[in-house]
Order: C-alpha cells, then sequence, then structure tokens
C-alpha cells in the first residue's frame, strides 16, 4: 500500500492555510503530570536524598528491593573508562572522532565570544566580562532513548565553556546501564554520573540534597514528566528550550537523487509519530520521483511504522513556483534542519533568515550533523529558529557588564543621570550622582 | 527614629544560615491573575482587535467612553517627534546623550558576535550565521512607573542587533500619555508605538490580531499580570527574563565617604519595598559610619519611607574578615549590581564570577549605570547572574550553524555517523549517510 502524504502546491488559494494547518502543533499541558512533578518537586526540596531514593527505587524498579542509599548510584570514573574499554571499536573510534569534531567547532564558538573593554577620553572604562557557569546538569533519557550522541552535543560545548563541575543524570530503568552512553560520558569531559533520573532528578540538580550540590542550570532531553518539572524550576536555575518534535525541511531544485532525500525525509520521521518531514521543489516531475523513492525504500526501514505514520499525519510534498518562493517559505517555517539541496547552495542559503541549521549541497544530509559533523544537534524546533539558537558553549557562559567612570567622567555623566533621574521621580538615584559632582 | 538595619558578621557562626534567611526571596504564583491572565489570552487569540479593544478601554479606563478602533491606539511619527519637541530641553539633551552613549556600547556587542566559518582540508565548510530578529514587542509600563530610561535600554538593543520593526506597547491610564516615554520612543528607533498594556496587548503581540503582526519577541518589564501572559506566551515568541526585585551590593574597603555609600544603598531601596541593598565591609568602624549616614541622610529623602521599609526588611551591614572574602561572598549572592567602592578596583573585580553588572571605584554610582553609561541596565535579578546575562544586542539575534560537507568528506564523515547511528537504532540515519557513499 502506498504512503498517504500531503501534496500541496504553493498557487492554490488556500495554501496559506494548508501550510499553517499542517505546522500547526500546541504541546498540550498534561494536568495529572503537572500536579505529580509539583508533588516531587516539593518533596525532593523538602527530603533531600531520601526522596530522591524512594522515588527512584520505586519508578526505575531498581533491582534486589532497591538501592540502600544515594552512593549506589554513583558510577565512579573506573566504571566509565571500563564501559569506554568495553565498547566494540569502531563504536569507540566514531565516539572520539565526533567528539573531536564536535570540540573543535565548540572551540570557535568559544573564540568569538571574548568580551571587550574599551577606554574614552576622559578615562572612563567601559566593557563586557565573559564567564563560565560554575555547575551544570546535564539531563540524558534512559531506556530506548538514550542516546549517546546527545551526551557529546550537550555535555562538550559546557566543558569548552570552562564549566567546573558537569553532573549527567541518567535514569537506569530496571538498574540497566547503557555502556554506549557512559563511554561517551567518559569522552566528553562529564565530572559525575549519577543514575538517576525523572522529576526527581531535575528536583535534585535545581535544589541540592545532601550529596548534590545544586548546580546553575540543567540542559537536556526528556519525557513528559522532565520537561514539566524542568519549566517549573526555571528561575532557580537556567534551562535549554524545552523541545518539541524534530523536523527537517529540504529544498531541493530537482537535480538530487530523489532516493537520498527521500532517505533523509526518513531519518527525522523515524524519530517519532509527530516527527516533521517536508520537501519543498518548484518541479512536479521530480517531486512524483520522490514520492515513488519513499514507496520504494519504506517496507525496508526497520522503523516502517513510526515513518509511515509521521509522514502520513505531518510530512508533505509542497510544489512552489521557484526556488526563491522556497526561500520564502521556508523562512516563514523556520525550521529546525534545512537542507538545501541543489547547485550552487550558498546562493539560496543566503535568502535563509530562520533555520537552526542549515545543510548545504547533495552530501550534507542532516545525519551526518546529527552526529559527527561538529555543530550542535540540539536545535530550536517548532518555529522558534525565529528568536532562538542552536545549543552551543555561550549556553554555558554569561556577560557582566563593566563600569568604571572615571573622576572626570562622572561630571558629565552625573549631570545627564541626574536630570533623567528627577524626571523619573527617582531622587536618591539622582542625588547618588550629584554627590560625585565638585 | 533611626533606621533598623540588619547588621550581620562573616565570622558569626551562624552567618551563612542568616545570609541565606536575608537572600530568601520566591516571587509567589497569584491563583486569580493566572487565571485572569489565561481567559484574556484566550480571547485576545479567538477575538483579536475586538477583544484588545474592549479589555484597554475598560482595564486604562480610557476616557469619552473609549475608544472606538484599534486605530485611536497609533501614535504616529509627527506626535512621537512632537513630544521630543515638547520636553524641556534638558531632558531632551540628557535622553539624546544617553541613547548616544547606550548605542555605542551595544554597538561593541553587535561587532563582538560577527559569526564564522571555515574550511577543512576535504573541502568541507562549517560555520555559523548571525542574523537578526525580524519583530520585536517592547513593553512599557504606563502610570507612575513609565521610565523613559526603559524605553532606551530595551529598544536600542534591538535596533543595533538590525531588527526592522521595533512594537512598543504602554498603557495609558485614563488616557494619559508620557511625553518623556513618547520623545524616547522617538529617539529609540521604535517602529511603532500601540497605547495598549497588561495581558492583553502581550496576546495581541504574541499571536497577532486584524492589525497587528504578530512578534518574534517580547522584552519589557510590567506588573503582575503582564509577567504571567509573557510566561504563558513563551515558546510561541521568545521572552527576556521575568525580573525579581532590584538588588544592589557594595563592597567598600572602608575609605569611600560614607555618605556616598549610604546614597547608593538608597537608590536600589527607593524603588520598591522589595529591593535589596547590601553592604559588605571589613572595616566595622567604617560599617558605623554609613550607618550614620544613612540615618543622617534618610529624612530628606522624598521616598524616605520606601527606603526604610525595604533596607529595614531586605537591607543589611555585613562585617567581613577581608577583601577577598567579600568577594566569595559576592559570588555566592551574584547580585544584580555590585559596587566596588575601593582602592585598585580591579584587583577584586578579577575575583567576581558571577554579577550582573560591576561598578569599579568611587564614582561608578550604580545610577550613572541606570542611565547613561552605555551598558544596559535590564540586569539579572535574585541570583541568576549564576547564569544569565544583561540585556543585550544578542536578545535580538539568533545563530544558525551552517553545515556543508564535500563529497570527500561525506565519505569519512558517513562512515562515523551509520556507526553511532546503527547503535542508537536510528537506521534511515544511517542510510541516509550511506547512500552518500561511493
Amino acid at each position: 500500500m502506498s504512503i498517504q502524504i500531503s501534496k500541496l502546491d504553493s498557487s492554490q488559494v488556500d495554501f496559506k492555510k494548508s501550510l499553517d494547518a499542517l505546522l500547526a502543533f500546541e504541546a498540550s499541558t498534561d494536568e495529572a503530570i503537572e500536579r505529580a512533578v509539583a508533588g516531587i518537586l516539593a518533596d525532593v526540596k523538602a527530603r533531600g536524598d531520601a526522596a530522591v531514593l524512594e522515588y527512584t527505587n520505586r519508578f526505575d524498579r531498581i533491582p534486589d528491593g532497591g538501592a540502600a542509599s544515594m552512593a549506589a548510584f554513583d558510577i565512579g570514573t573506573a566504571e566509565l573508562q571500563a564501559a569506554l574499554a568495553a565498547i566494540p571499536a569502531a563504536q569507540r573510534s566514531a565516539l572520539e572522532t565526533a567528539a573531536q569534531r564536535i570540540r573543535a567547532f565548540h572551540e570557535r564558538q568559544k573564540q568569538e565570544l571574548q568580551g571587550f573593554r574599551y577606554t574614552e577620553a576622559d578615562g572612563t572604562v567601559l566593557g563586557q566580562v565573559i564567564t563560565p557557569l560554575d555547575r551544570v546538569g546535564i539531563y540524558v533519557p534512559g531506556g530506548k532513548a538514550a542516546y549517546p550522541s546527545s551526551v557529546l552535543m550537550n555535555a562538550i560545548p559546557a566543558h569548552v565553556a570552562g564549566v567546573q563541575e558537569i553532573i549527567m543524570v541518567v535514569p537506569t530503568p530496571d538498574g540497566v546501564k547503557n555502556q554506549m552512553v557512559l563511554a561517551a560520558a567518559a569522552i566528553a569531559g562529564v565530572t559525575r554520573v549519577i543514575t538517576i533520573g525523572g522529576a526527581q532528578a531535575v528536583g535534585a540538580l535545581a535544589y541540592g540534597t545532601e550529596t548534590i550540590t545544586p548546580v546553575d542550570k540543567i540542559v537536556g532531553p526528556g519525557n513528559a514528566y522532565v520537561a514539566a518539572a524542568k519549566r517549573r524550576v526555571f528561575g532557580i536555575v537556567g534551562i535549554d528550550m524545552i523541545a518539541g518534535p524534530s523536523e527537517i525541511l529540504i529544498i531541493c531544485d530537482g537535480t538530487t537523487d530523489p532516493d537520498w532525500v527521500a532517505m533523509d525525509l526518513f531519518s527525522q520521521a523515524e524519530h517519532d509519530e509527530l516527527a516533521q518531514s517536508i520537501l519543498l521543489c518548484p518541479d512536479a516531475d521530480y517531486i512524483a520521483k520522490v514520492e515513488a523513492s519513499i514507496n520504494k525504500l519504506l517496507p525496508a526501514m526497520p522503523r516502517a511504522d513510526v515513518i509511515r505514520t509521521s509522514l502520513t499525519d505531518r510530512g508533505a510534498l509542497i510544489k512552489v513556483a521557484d526556488m526563491a518562493e522556497a526561500c520564502a517559505i521556508a523562512n516563514a517555517i523556520a525550521a529546525e534542519h534545512l537542507e538545501i539541496s541543489a547547485e550552487d547552495p550558498q546562493r539560496w542559503a543566503d535568502q535563509i533568515r530562520h533555520a537552526g541549521a542549515m545543510f548545504l549541497g547533495r552530501y550534507s544530509s542532516e545525519s551526518l550533523g546529527d552526529y559527527c559533523c561538529g555543530p550542535n544537534h540540539v536545535l530550536p524546533t517548532s518555529r522558534t529558529a525565529r528568536f532562538s539558537s542552536p545549543l552551543g558553549v555561550y549556553d554555558f557562559q554569561k556577560r557582566s557588564s563593566l563600569i568604571h567612570v572615571s573622576e572626570v567622567g562622572a561630571q558629565a555623566l552625573g549631570k545627564v543621570a541626574a536630570e533623567l533621574a528627577y524626571g523619573e521621580g527617582l531622587q536618591a538615584h539622582a542625588r547618588s550622582a550629584e554627590l560625585r559632582l565638585k
């Protein structure tokens, strides 16, 4: 049975409406989850380790009647190194190559942001100082969705930023540890690994417990409980974006092997049923070829059911007037991943204002970027690329302003400040400036 | 009656506990406000302009039976320019000087963040592209808390970033417009001014209405309704930090005129009763002098009642062992504003890891920075300087990763990506990389 994927045409009168309907996605709030998470967080805040221990033993079904103390959840350096030694050589080599490339790219981000300082004619010095966060928590999901690549992508930017303590939490349902995840932690510069998860792990990182020092920021993906917990502790600690379903948008000029484009659409669709894969192309014949490739290649995919549902419910093949219109639509979509599979892709990339990551040319499949090109795979989803950025070193740094006014400078600035302060009715502000006048 | 301000000593056994109690501040969530805001936002989303018009007429008590249409709330360029021409020359000059200095500082921020691009040996190009947001909403409170300086501090970074549309909303209770605020908008590069406010204005900016194009980010301070509305629309649009009460921390070595230090403490305390002003000093005699200055200067302050309550409830004079300990405590507090009023202040600034803005030397009163030094006065409060930064040009820009893999590059990267993808059970990712292998 061939797949029923939406086909749109930008020349249709109702195209904008159809596109809006296709893109519409609102994360629902589950009140039961909200209440459960609020309770767990309050309990962890009040009872610390005892609460974390109980929830972990229960929710993760820790064997042998559960762990007796939090110490049982700490994975020492020796165990991480053992995991690295135990995984197949090809996997280890791939992880190390990926880590080295991710590190190299993120070092460039660090170089770009050095702060600045300048001195004005009257001796006043102004500037901006960049400092790393002290302590960061990395949340890594357990079970099937445990991705070693996510360990690298979340921990390496923190390590490059100069964060001194990188605490990784990863639940181990039924006590089962993922060796590739532990190996990735060994490579990525993680300081401490604790096998806890869920809202209780988020609470422990945010509030601290007897055995866990509170962190300054929590990053990394998680299920609905983890996302709800992160939202609730935001403000006490920093958090990264709460990610929505993953998306790929491919702009193709009709000259790439259609099998490649079909497989690139699959690579997003296989993540989950809500993932979104869209093709924009000015060539109707080529779109038909991609559709034929989809139907040809799908049966052999191990995750065919997920791919089929994702493409049927949320995918689309869209005929556009020309490549310029494709770029305009791409700007409206502001996709997480944007492939520009075309001759002279830079020409079209120059017209893109909003995208999490741009993959230029036929050889830049999104999957290369997901694992080992170097740029981060944690990217803004659900049109948030309009206002936010990939995860980066800058997420583990912050700026402080530096103001050193000279005695001469205080004379000129003091009069300006006093004038404005009186205008706003803030007399102590004005007097504070005036006291420095001769 | 002399003021009852807390006096702590770091050598006391319970000092850490006392300090924690002093700093404790948890913003309470008001369920009635949450429900009201949820209703207003849903109504604005459903009914657009009609809802915004009704709420504005009612909540802001627009005279003469209210405005007949949204057009009545638009303030044209001519009216902004008229406001600029109408305010006293000294005020206009002060606003223009402040704007020019704020612009100059923020231009440095823009220069620092230019993106990068590099080519690897096999021809693969990697990079990071910086682009401005398309449209931004600036919320400016109305009534007594209408601060023209905040208009400059919020709008100028957006303008410097290259944001094409900067829409300012400002409520006008009883229809009264603040001329100095309008003058500031004229100077700051605001594109459009709409006299609406509250949750209805936040909803209009986030969802868009018949007459208002939805923006990509909303920044600027507001009351509890505005803060609740911003939290709720976060994700649909970006928002800035939800600010807590303002804070100043002064480290003084005991050689600054105590009147200056007292007035600097006042300048924070006068904001509101919850504002926090703290002095750290190794010299007990000097602390006594500052206390005497406080009692001497307070009666003459127009906002003496607010200052008294703030200093009594949340202020403190803290005796420390030495300047190094003062810096360590300052790092734990991570203050919004940190004055280092001392000889060789840079020596101590080098020990500071966490602060929104550092004011070095005796002449750098916080009030100069609030108005006209150049750095932004929108700063992280409530210890969030541990993980966040002053408002800046970077808040109106975002990054996109750029990945252009060469044919040769795809051979090496494809094998690495496929190895890791198979390890994670994502076969379409692996196949997508492998299709590019020769």
